[in-house]
């Protein structure tokens, strides 16, 4: 009887590759803007756009796309052509078509898992892009159950796990952000996975903690997870 | 022993005013482009650029914003000024800002519906609007089930009821969009009430559709629907 009844995962940049083709766009974007002025400042400015717009736009290629584009109008006094807001537009079109990259170890780890716990997948963003990528990462039948939601804090942690009758200590969550996927899981009492990935929005970064706080584990890549897993049920069996 | 084991709502111009938010706008809208051009052909330009649109940016405001800013560039061929183009944002943001109208009748009718029945809110668009607005409405309580979806057809009626092992018999469906609401969940052998509003968006109307075909239930307006639910209750008992 494995400890754990249900095992959640984040998707972006857990499952698969996500920042870093915001990355790409936003090299092109700088490129985009040097015909106007130095590049140097768009990243800082167009960082600070997006936070400021969280509130109002969220998480997505939407909202990414409406940032760039006040950035532009900002950074330019106005001055941006149409044809290059025309441009940015078509970046978020291009986002969105662009093939969802699965990381290395995820389908094995997924499949193997799958067949003795039930997953589920945790997303926060777009409804839209988040659909589109689950249905295109080929996974989307491993997964009992499927969750898009516009934050990840404790209370949508406690939410889901109330709405499937999950006691913390039978839930495991595995994730990329410190912020959102494992600090309001291990708060709410149950246990977290860290697998960093090389790039993370600086949104996401959690400054001033102590990573080796001891109170999640922290894997190098997602294959590694089975392994953990299997540790964390023989131990839970032997304690009893 | 109420016939039907779930009620369930649309959103968006079922339970508060939405579409004539748009239409708003949409003035506004022309308006700033008349120092351009004819503001004749904007709406059309518009529609059309929404419809080609839903593909990459789905329903919900920062669709909309992208589609007007695209719509901008192309009617005055890229001249759009830059700070029109912020306006245009500013637009987005006024509308995510702007308080849940509630419908004539719509409180009232959720309150007294809620005392009998399990109620579920589907709606179909952005998540982060949709979140709001189910936050803003003061109704949110009185849902027992949360549901917003990219899509609402037929398919998505099949899942959700498997979802909470709901037999279409037991399940009715109100709002105010044929293709939306009423049509796919005919098709799917469960009940639906169609109340229609005053504005309909040009992409929810149904084209060569007998109003009267009798499949369904229509009604002026909500504060009729506690009586139908009745006597639907009442029909059903007296049958058996």
């Amino acid at each position: 009887m494995p400890m754990f009844h249900l095992i959640a995962f984040d998707a972006d940049d857990t499952l698969w590759d996500n920042e870093s083709l915001y990355v790409r766009i936003q090299d092109e974007f700088r490129q985009l803007l040097s015909s106007y002025l130095d590049p140097e400042p768009v990243q800082q400015v167009l960082d600070e756009i997006e936070q400021r717009n969280l509130h109002y736009f969220g998480y997505g290629i939407k909202s990414f796309a409406l940032s760039m584009i006040e950035t532009a109008i900002e950074l330019t006094d106005g001055r941006i052509r149409g044809t290059d807001i025309r441009t940015i537009i078509g970046f978020a079109k291009r986002m969105k078509e662009t093939p969802v990259q699965l990381l290395d170890h995820a389908a094995d780890t997924i499949a193997l898992l799958a067949r003795s716990y039930e997953l589920m997948l945790i997303t926060k963003g777009d409804l839209l892009d988040q659909e589109a990528k689950i249905a295109g990462s080929g996974l989307a039948d491993s997964f009992k159950y499927v969750e898009i939601v516009s934050e990840k804090d404790k209370q949508t942690y406690e939410t889901l796990l109330a709405r499937y009758a999950i006691i913390p200590e039978h839930f495991l969550m595995v994730g990329n952000s410190l912020r959102s996927d494992v600090l309001p899981v291990v708060a709410m009492g149950a246990q977290a996975v860290y697998i960093p990935h090389h790039t993370t929005w600086v949104h996401e970064i959690v400054q001033d903690h102590d990573e080796e706080d001891g109170s999640y584990f922290r894997l190098d890549h997602i294959g590694m997870l089975p392994a953990l897993v299997e540790e964390l049920t023989s131990d839970r069996l032997a304690s009893k």
